[in-house]
């Protein structure tokens, strides 16, 4: 008799985003003629970087040739795309990391997801609230989440909240925690950390020997002086965190998958016995045992990013989304809504009005003017009540949707 | 203080194929102008498909467009392939599929591993012995191994020896088994099952309620009558296994990564409460919540597989290989070796030596003669006193080292 994993039982049967897209798809049968407007899902619009599509064309030439045929890449990447990491993205802010420090992955929500696997079930997991729910889905299928408890949390997640009072700044914890996820510029409230805000985090981390995932996956949408973009950039950061990295929202690779997992080799973790482990070894082990390599062809791609006029063309795409962000920001905001977020981020954080529920403000938005929000309860208890846009569509969609929000009210 | 998986410390630190690498790296460095031909890793050496080529080319101009350009796909695979799929690899041998009992996936290592995820950590999991390294790490890994009992064995695994004397066709196990890892035609050892030693597993595993993950990576290369392609050619294997399947022998997709698994919706798990749980909800949910789905580029490419020249292409390499392994086998059986598999699949086994220990043997051939094979025993304790080839080399390298261990002898 095959025993299944009940953990996978304590959460919906949906992923969060899922359910939207079931709920969406619902209208359109009912209604087939709407002109949906998503301003909802995290999904890029404009095309790839020229210098990505010929790098790609160029790599498919190769692939297509015996002489130049290559078969299995090395599962943590290869040096030409890792070196070039190193060179520009951290090299460049002042940061040295070596080649085996660099994990390259097939998207950051994979690396998100798996790198709880190399951690013990017993730690205290701190999340700020809201935030992108992978973090807390993945403790929780993973057994890692602990039992809830009468007040209906989470007896091993500490949830910080970050709310309109505390500027979504998040305090530190007052209870000890082992593991802390962290996403800046922040995904759902847009809210980006300076660099005094982070070294709080780090300095906290190499006091508790506890150990930051730092999601950086928007870090190409930081506009203003003193954020950082890689937390590495905070002293002491390499002994205790992680950086995950992604080129989907960077260079419009949603569809291609391409990330990047940072992991420092002096980061320590733990046995019961209070032995040391590298935790490098550890995520290496994990990569090599169930990964075979991201693409050679998209490994490619993300390659041509590092060039200049690769590098202008995804900017050009940065400021376009980024013009949306602002767009969205005025106009909701003249429309009397509470906004927040959308200056270093793609994504604007709304409190919906009257303290409407979160799915009830999705649903009259989605049927009354076909424009589709992200409900902020998804990301969490301290999302209630707020709902998410995101400045990926195409400018002319932004725009008209702005104008039904207003017509609407 | 943060707490690892402690899991992680019961295995070498390297993979095994990492291993091997090292140490051909490492003579490399002495010997950097040795010839070393590579009969060990089971990668392919032929170029891609034509036809994956215009259709990858294609999907890279699409994206390069804003009219065509796609982000996210769905987490699970685009219908477009999916479709293909139950046409060509199931209707076509009398099996029918729902879409969504089909996950595209990255690759086969990724799903072998993942899938134990959506497990309890209490069940009895059946290997057979020697086998495809990965079913065993991640079983340790994941903390679904039990405990390693005074003859060094973990006590929720039950190893099924396959040998000469049973031709490797592995019996039934006497205690009960609730997860059963068959990978047919075989890896190491080349041999398939045909359909009624087949039907044996899934009937067994229909009256036991467990679960068979059916590992067909090299199913392009059964030649003959009456071996299976797919487990659900056997009545009631829809009830009970799960079947994985790659395009990375079958048409060189080694490095663009491309695999599939079928969950149908009738298999059943159970929680300690004797529940019923359908698994196809739970790798559902698994897909969704850790993964991003696989590179558009990438399932456009192994969807030309399905047109009938891109079958004729593809079926043209695996004959090449097939004619390989043919070579391998007549060249060694002339040698005097003693020698399996490599039929019904590109593998070939082969007992070493005089006893020869299979990293012994290893090292004798690279070092003598600069021949890589693969140690048997990194397969498992069964695999002790074999070694294995494979059919992915070029015609030229593979008649090359057969000549270089003739006069070795």
């Amino acid at each position: 008799m095959t025993l299944i994993n009940e953990n996978y039982l304590k959460l919906p049967e949906y992923y969060f985003f899922n359910e939207i897209e079931q709920k969406i798809n619902a209208h359109k049968v009912v209604h087939p003629k709407a002109d949906v407007i998503r301003l909802g899902l995290g999904d890029v619009s404009q095309p790839l970087p020229g210098e990505v599509v010929k790098a790609m064309e160029n790599a498919i030439r190769e692939l297509s040739k015996i002489e130049t045929f290559r078969g299995y890449g090395p599962e943590t990447g290869y040096r030409f795309l890792i070196d070039k990491i190193i060179k520009y993205d951290y090299n460049a802010r002042g940061v040295s990391l070596e080649p085996d420090e660099v994990f390259i992955s097939d998207g950051s929500k994979s690396d998100v997801g798996n790198i709880g696997h190399i951690f013990g079930r017993d730690n205290i997991i701190a999340i700020t609230d809201p935030v992108y729910p992978v973090y807390e889905n993945a403790a929780i299928m993973g057994g890692r989440s602990g039992h809830l408890t009468e007040q209906n949390i989470w007896s091993n997640i500490v949830y910080i909240p970050c709310t309109p009072e505390n500027n979504f700044i998040p305090e530190l914890p007052t209870d000890k925690v082992d593991i802390i996820y962290l996403c800046y510029p922040n995904n759902p409230t847009g809210v980006a950390l300076n660099k005094a805000e982070l070294k709080k985090w780090v300095d906290y981390a190499l006091e508790n020997q506890a150990i930051i995932i730092y999601d950086g996956a928007y870090v190409a949408y930081i506009n203003e002086d003193d954020i950082p973009h890689s937390i590495y950039e905070i002293k002491g950061a390499k002994k205790c965190a992680i950086e995950i990295r992604s080129y989907s929202k960077t260079a419009g690779f949603t569809g291609l998958r391409c990330s990047y997992t940072i992991v420092p080799k002096e980061i320590i973790g733990y046995t019961l016995m209070n032995e040391k482990i590298k935790i490098n070894k550890l995520w290496n082990r994990r990569a090599t045992t169930y990964y075979n390599g991201t693409s050679y062809i998209v490994q490619r791609g993300a390659e041509a990013l590092y060039s200049r006029k690769g590098f202008k063309q995804y900017q050009t795409n940065i400021d376009y989304y980024l013009t949306n962000a602002s767009i969205i920001r005025q106009e909701m905001i003249a429309a009397g809504y509470e906004v927040y977020g959308g200056v270093n981020a793609p994504h604007i954080w709304i409190k919906t009005p009257k303290n409407t529920p979160s799915w009830r403000f999705f649903q009259e938005l989605l049927y009354e003017i076909n424009v589709v929000c992200t409900p902020g309860s998804g990301f969490g208890q301290g999302g209630e009540g707020f709902f998410r846009f995101t400045a990926f569509n195409s400018r002319e969609n932004t725009i008209e949707a702005m104008s039904r929000i207003k017509k609407r009210m």
